[in-house]
C-alpha cells in the first residue's frame, strides 16, 4: 500500500483511462423530490454501474496501472463485496486472475456475483478472522498483486470520477455544487469525490453519511485522529461495516470533508422505499444511506441544488422484499 | 379523436417540444447480457422516465397543443395506471385540472400515484363497464378535452421520441439499428418508435411484444384487419391489456411493424428478476415484456446490436417481491 496522497489531477487522469471502460452515469431527478424537498436534487445513480456499485471504478484504475507481469500474476482483494465484484469483472476484462477473500455473511448475490465473474472466492469468518492478514498471505504466496478496496491511491482517484462526472453534469447545467450527500465506508468514494468536487468548487461541502454503529469517520473527524469502533451493533448496510477510516482516505477527508450525519436502518429503509417506487431503481442497503440522510432531514439542502451519490444496488431478494414491503403511506 | 396519421416529422417536432419537459432516458448495458446474447443489447431505460413510464411523452405532447382556453377546460383520460400518471404530472404542470377514469382493479401504486400528482379519479369495473363511454361523458359534462391513451397522433408522436433518442444514441456510437423491441399494448409506443426508427435505419425490424392472452396486435397483423381478443386470460402485464389496436396505432403499424412476440408470464418474471439483480432497475410486469421476450430467445438478435425498451417500472411491492423471489437460480 502506498502512501502517496492521491490528488485531483490524479482523478482527471483517472477520468481519462477509464473512459472507455465505465459507465458515466446518469443524473436523474424526481418531480416529486424536488417539490418535497424544495431545491433540486440531483441523483447520481451510480447504481447503474457495471457491478452495481461505483467499486469498477476504483478498481479498474489500480488494474490498469499494473504492469503486464504484475498482472500475469493476478489480483487479490478483501471485500464484503461490491469492490469484489469491482475487481472480479476488472480483472475479467484484463484476462487476469482474481481471489477475492469475502466474509462467509456476505448477501449471497455479492458472493454469487463474485464467482460468476470467474473469480476465486475464499471465505471467512467477518467476526473472528483478519482478512487483510489471509489477503496479504495469499498475495505473498502468489506474487499478485494487492487490491485494497480503499485505501490507496489509484482506487480513491477511481471512485473520485463519480464527483468529476457530477461536476461536468453541473456545469453543462449551469448549476454550482454546494452541497454533496455520500454514503462512506472506508472513506474512499468521499476522498475521491471530494478532491474532485472542491478543487472546482471550493466552497461545496462534502457530507459523508454513515451508519449507527459505524461512525468511525465522525468520531475520528472529532477527535482529529484515527480511531475505531467496536464492532457491536449490527446495521442493514453491510457494504459500510467499516470499522477505522483508511490512513490515506482518512488523511483527504480530515482537510475536505465538512461533516459526517448519521443514518439508521429505519431511515435507510424508507430510503430504499422511496428509490423503489418513485425512482424505479434497486438500491442496497448502504448505497441508499446518503438518500436516507436527505429524506430524514438530517441537512437543511441549498436553494440551488443537493447532489446525492446512490452509490450500489447489490441487494438479496429476500431483504428487499421485506423493506419495501413496509407500506406505501411510509414514503 | 384524430384520423390524422402521424408521420415521423411529427416525432421530430415532439422531441423540441418535450425537450424541457421529459427525461433523455440512459441507453443502458450489461456486460453479462451482452455476453449471454453475444451482442449489444442497448437498454433503453424508460422505466427512469418521469412518472415511471414512457406514458408522460404522449400526454405532454399532446397537451402543449392544447389552446389556453381548453387546458382551462381541463382534460379527461382512461388508463389502468401510466397513461393516467403521464396525464396527472402533465396537466399538473401546465396548471390545468386532470380527470382520470381508472379500473378499480389498477395497482394501488398506480392509483395512489395518480391522486398524488393532484389529478381526480373516477373507479369503474375493468369487466363490466365502457371506460371510454365513461370518460366521454365526462369530458362531455366539462367541456374537457380528451387524452386518448394511444390512438391520437399526437400521443403517438409523444411516445415516439423514445425511438428518436435511440437513434441519435445509436448515431453517436456508429451503430445502425438492426432489431427493436418494444412492449405493445395499445401499439402506440410501437407506433411511434417505428416513425422515428424507420426513417432513419429504414431496414430495422420492430418487434413488438405481447403477452399471451392479449395477442390482439398480433392477430389483427395477421388478418391485415383490426381484430379484437376476448377478456378471458388473465397476464401478470396491467399495462398492456388492450383487447384490440387502436384505428390509428394500427394503420402505423401495419405498414412498419415487422413482426409480434409474445411472453408469458413466467417469462416475464424471470426478465424482472434479471433487472432487479443485473440492471438495478424496477421493472413492471408489462415494462420488461420485450426484455423477457429476448432473455426467453424469441429472437436470433443481430450481430451489431439489438434494442430493447424497458418501458415502465410501476409495480406493487407485493408483486415485485413475489417476483424476485423466484430464486436466484433462475436468473
Amino acid at each position: 500500500m502506498t502512501d502517496v496522497l492521491p490528488t485531483s489531477a490524479d482523478v482527471s487522469a483517472a477520468a481519462a483511462r477509464l473512459r472507455q471502460w465505465v459507465v458515466r452515469t446518469p443524473v436523474l431527478e424526481s418531480p416529486l423530490l424536488n417539490e418535497r424537498l424544495g431545491t433540486r436534487v440531483l441523483l447520481k445513480a451510480e447504481c447503474l454501474q457495471y457491478t452495481g456499485s461505483f467499486k469498477i471504478r476504483g478498481a479498474m484504475n489500480r488494474l490498469l496501472q499494473l504492469s503486464a507481469d504484475e498482472r500475469a500474476a493476478g489480483v487479490v482483494a478483501f471485500s464484503s463485496g461490491n469492490h469484489a465484484q469491482g475487481v472480479a469483472q476488472a480483472a475479467r476484462w484484463l484476462g487476469c486472475q482474481a481471489v477475492i477473500v469475502m466474509p462467509r455473511d456476505a448477501p449471497a448475490v455479492k458472493l454469487q456475483g463474485t464467482r460468476d465473474l470467474g473469480a476465486e472466492v475464499v471465505l471467512y469468518d467477518r467476526y473472528a478472522e483478519d482478512r487483510e492478514a489471509i489477503a496479504r498471505q495469499i498475495a505473498a504466496r502468489r506474487g499478485a498483486a494487492l487490491v485494497p478496496a480503499f485505501d490507496h491511491a489509484d482506487v480513491i482517484a477511481g471512485q473520485g470520477t463519480v464527483g468529476l462526472e457530477l461536476v461536468e453534469w453541473a456545469r453543462e447545467h449551469d448549476l454550482s455544487l454546494g452541497q454533496v450527500l455520500v454514503p462512506c465506508g472506508g472513506g474512499g468514494l468521499c476522498a475521491g469525490i471530494s478532491l474532485a468536487v472542491r478543487s472546482r468548487f471550493p466552497d461545496a461541502r462534502i457530507l459523508g453519511v454513515e451508519p449507527v454503529g459505524f461512525d468511525d469517520t465522525r468520531q475520528s473527524l472529532k477527535a482529529e485522529r484515527r480511531l475505531s469502533v467496536r464492532n457491536g451493533a449490527g446495521t442493514l448496510c453491510d457494504s459500510l461495516m467499516t470499522l477505522m477510516p483508511g490512513a490515506i482516505t482518512f488523511a483527504v477527508n480530515r482537510r475536505l470533508m465538512s461533516q459526517v450525519l448519521l443514518v439508521d436502518d429505519d431511515q435507510v429503509a424508507r430510503a430504499m422505499q422511496f428509490a423503489f417506487r418513485h425512482l424505479q431503481l434497486v438500491l442496497e442497503p448502504g448505497g441508499a444511506a446518503a438518500l436516507a440522510a436527505l429524506l430524514a432531514g438530517k441537512l437543511e439542502p441549498l436553494a440551488d441544488c443537493v447532489a446525492v451519490v446512490l452509490s450500489g444496488g447489490n441487494v438479496e431478494p429476500a431483504l428487499f422484499s421485506r423493506l419495501i414491503k413496509g407500506g406505501l403511506a411510509a414514503v
